[in-house]
């Protein structure tokens, strides 16, 4: 089903610099219905994609530009928002202004809570649009697509809280969460962005493993958040340890609480009713592993019960699945696409 | 002070070509009292040290020989079995009879546990040497050091049950674990050991990160089993996840629990009580780093409390303090020379 | 244009275990006008696709099958061969016989060579098919295309003699080479394939840096073959030193030779007008980058002149365009596809 | 034989920051002869050594000072120089005021060269004390040890150019080289120092393979400079080629020249009379690698001649034998105490 007749929608991209931004716009690029008419970057405006991305060569003519959110075609059926937290909480309200029809996904935390006040808590800033923050519907696609099919506006989830929900979710939904649950979930370097810094300095990051941000990473407050909006009464603790490890992509989210009134298989049946129709998650014996969702948008996910101890484990690569390739499928189920065109790669081996 | 008046004590390592043995024979060839007399290899009998590993070429004129107990020097004080599991409770009758006098550490799992039942459950075949299981004393230097000083026999730790125990010591000793604690584990691809295998084939394991023996990892009961002996009201439940990480060496420890009624104080104070005074241990804050005791006997912790968790992080070098250092350390310990003799490697940066 | 009327083609693989058989796999499952009916692995006999290799579960019904000629469909159009050398060489006679009008890929070093002689002493055993050496067409595309298009056999070009030659190529057309040629080339770890070896153990590989097959390593005789064949007068002399890389994925290449009676603008120029209209090979400034090329059938090369060195560097992704990729892109040519179809994936940053 | 008596030496650094500074501290902090008594950093200055470097934790009270050389220690014997390229030509002149006395050891490239164009051409500078260029001497330990026994100022060779040197030097003294040798060498992510920059980020890093400064490297100049000081008919053309690889640490060097007149036999012993004797230095068949010299002082080569090619290798750690191991080799040897003193470290597995 093709989006008002149209065998292309138009599309663009605010800040295609970083490596969420690159990703997405190689997957526009090859998508069979998208045509993507403008990418913005203050830092290359005026270069040529391919310039700056070397592997896009030769794959468009478009040049980076400034973010004069004027100048965008007036057609523009979808903006991306890829830019820094803080950024797009600023300009929404001019795309709202200036394309009042456009779709929006945002892969910012800027709109992923309701309330300013946590925002500002864990974003160390005040929200300049905190009168929008309840317009946008939370992108995590096969746990949300109702919401999203009828949506406008698009909170894509963080990395670390797309793999952590999808660990958590069906512990939640079956309440085998008796109070507090543990969150292990490590991160590949590219999340920490594009710009050198210490934590991704080769020489030590290569040989390191480390957690940051204990118990206190904003990615804390959107599963708080969707768990509640999902399920009203849901009341657990979550005890959410970041851990940065050597290696590129990936994010692998170990979760585990302790539940002596359940059974092994009340545990394998909560996992295989909500996921095993859902073509992007892969339910798997033994344990997910980072290597088999490598740039793609697979999920691998997992359980054991043991010794009372319930145990979910999951495994995303952070730029497809936890950032540009979830937007792509959100843009899909927005605008009536096949939910996993442009998003199919599968992964290599190895 | 010296052991009743040599200057140096004799000692020989039967199990001397796996990453183990490799870095025993590394620090003894330098301890300034230890003369290393003999190493057994059956893979490697009848070739120089030097020729097999040859990063020791020129230090020692030793050729690795066939394990026959009756050849090796009669003098010898001390024996160090760096064999994989399952081939210590063999020769340890043995060597008893054979060194009646000897100070011996087994690197091995065969003597941690005291239950051959349990042995049998977690190794997977018959304790051949059930009756010298409580002949011998759990080396975790720091936390045993009494013990050890009066022990002929050393079990030394599994590398899993080094980094956990000192993550979870001061917890459990001020009781901060009410009913059940989680914990992950990651280890580098070393902790393998030297033979090939598909989960260390580079191709795979240099992107990868998984869980395996999930809540069934043979380092499980040994935990236990210290801190039962340690606390006999101990009560607690562990839910252990070891995980392999892409590195080559080091493990990463985070212990997390519940516990709404306790105070941050309460938690630091606990650490440094335990680990304040003690040289190899180093209290961090934020977080542990392997690339911080990379190849080192130090151990790293650190300690969190926030949202009503308590958690608790450790590294330590598989090789040196979760084998072969520690081994060194205990030998210390109990022929008397000052505990960091041979092991004051401090690591390197990066 | 469509082969001979049909919108897919219907194609096959014998030996679809390893990595560069599970690569071709991957790209012919998404081929546009290919249908893969059968892929044998005597090891995975009877196992399908997707348990096998679980990031291809869901795009396929495909089981391995055991490699009986007789089997395959009947209207087989092509058979890639993705056999470890000295297998193809035995069968291809069978499938001649079997299937007369098939082409034929094979991606081993079976029928790089015409000499029987030269094959054994590089690959240490006799030749079983010397007759049908001489049959087979070398298919390095972009600099054998008019002959690939005409071929119904194709000798798919090792991963080494890709990039190396991709390198030499314009400055032996453009007889820069005086007489010797250095040609320094640096592997990933995924070209040992995927039974763990000790060279591709992760506690050594990952730290370390090696060359081996000094000056005889099998890919120098297919390499010194093509320039004869492309240039008959061609008497250069290629030292030839093969090098393996802590890297998964990719080969660099550098070559060196001396030439003090040329220009910069002569080397430029060279390498402008060999590569400057092919789609898939990027002539970069600086240096060829192997991350730029991840996972794609793309080709970086760059050349450098100066203090009469003329250095020239290319980077490609062994698995792709040193194996799968580079044949996808020869079928393309020998039915008269779209040359990109089915590889035009771009890479990843990062 | 100690020097003058003391049974230690008093030891300062200037720019102790870096990693090589780091690894600086570390070595002399265990040195048996040396008291180091200061260590300058701007940036740490006023923080002890531990906290900024907390492997080094517990092993020195020292803290960082501003570098005021009219503060250091009135009975300094021996100054290290760890500072950036451009620093130790400003400070060498007040430190020859302050210290008349004393040693020093310049770990930068401001001493290496005698000619200061040379100096400006590849270090983009002009030199501020050209008449102290030739006062220095270069401090390639084995092979210019006499003058080091000699020396009051050591210029600490580049850790290129000491892993080029050491393939090179048998081939240059024994006549190997007809006109032109290609030399190409890869360094670990350590080389670049501890700021972070593009090319040191992780996730570009850890996949990637690159050449740069192709043919323009400043230590070409040091390697040619040294050639010609020790065989003034030397007139070779050196194409160097540095390239960067995807590990932390270490330098592997291949050299390749092309010879009809010799043999084997000829390389062989060319190599086995130049270092056969060396205890650092260990020849090995086969390849050398960086894992079997990784943070220690050893040298590995090895020789290979065939098909006219002579082709040489070398593995060397570059902040050890690269940098600071070398450094306290040479003040070893300028003060008469044993070579190997302080730097005895032989590695480990893995």
């Amino acid at each position: 089903m093709l989006f008002k007749g149209k065998k292309r929608i138009s599309v663009g991209i605010i800040g295609g610099a970083g490596y969420g931004g690159t990703e997405l716009i190689k997957l526009l690029l090859f998508h069979p219905h998208a045509s993507l008419t403008f990418v913005t970057s203050r830092k290359y405006s005026g270069l040529r994609i391919g310039e700056v991305h070397r592997f896009l060569r030769g794959l468009t003519h478009l040049a980076f530009v400034e973010p004069d959110i004027e100048k965008f075609p007036s057609d523009t059926d979808c903006i991306f928002l890829a830019t820094p937290h803080g950024i797009s909480m600023n300009i929404v309200p001019e795309i709202l202004k200036a394309f009042p029809k456009a779709r929006i996904i945002d892969l910012s935390g800027d709109f992923r809570l309701d309330n300013p006040l946590v925002y500002k808590q864990y974003y160390g800033k005040e929200h300049k649009s905190p009168a929008l923050m309840k317009n946008f519907v939370y992108g995590l696609t096969e746990l949300n697509r109702e919401n999203i099919r009828q949506a406008r506006y698009i909170a894509n989830p963080g990395c670390f809280a797309t793999g952590i929900i999808f660990a958590l979710y069906p512990m939640v939904k079956h309440d085998f969460i008796q109070k507090d649950v543990t969150v292990v979930s490590v991160t590949g370097s590219s999340g920490s962005g594009e710009v050198p810094k210490d934590v991704t300095h080769h020489p030590m990051r290569a040989k390191n493993f480390r957690s940051y941000k204990i118990l206190e990473h904003q990615h804390l407050p959107e599963i708080e958040k969707f768990f509640k909006d999902s399920f009203s009464e849901w009341e657990g603790e979550i005890g959410f340890i970041p851990q940065s490890g050597p290696f590129v992509r990936g994010i692998y989210t170990t979760v585990s609480t302790y539940n002596d009134r359940i059974s092994e298989k009340d545990v394998k049946d909560a996992f295989f009713s909500e996921y095993g129709d859902e073509k992007f998650i892969r339910i798997v014996g033994g344990s997910p592993e980072i290597t088999m969702v490598y740039a793609s948008n697979y999920v691998e996910v997992s359980s054991v019960y043991k010794r009372n101890f319930v145990i979910a484990m999951s495994a995303v690569d952070n730029l497809v699945r936890g950032a540009s390739g979830q937007a792509v499928q959100n843009m899909n189920v927005m605008f009536g696409f096949d939910e996993d065109e442009g998003i199919q790669f599968p992964g290599m081996r190895p």
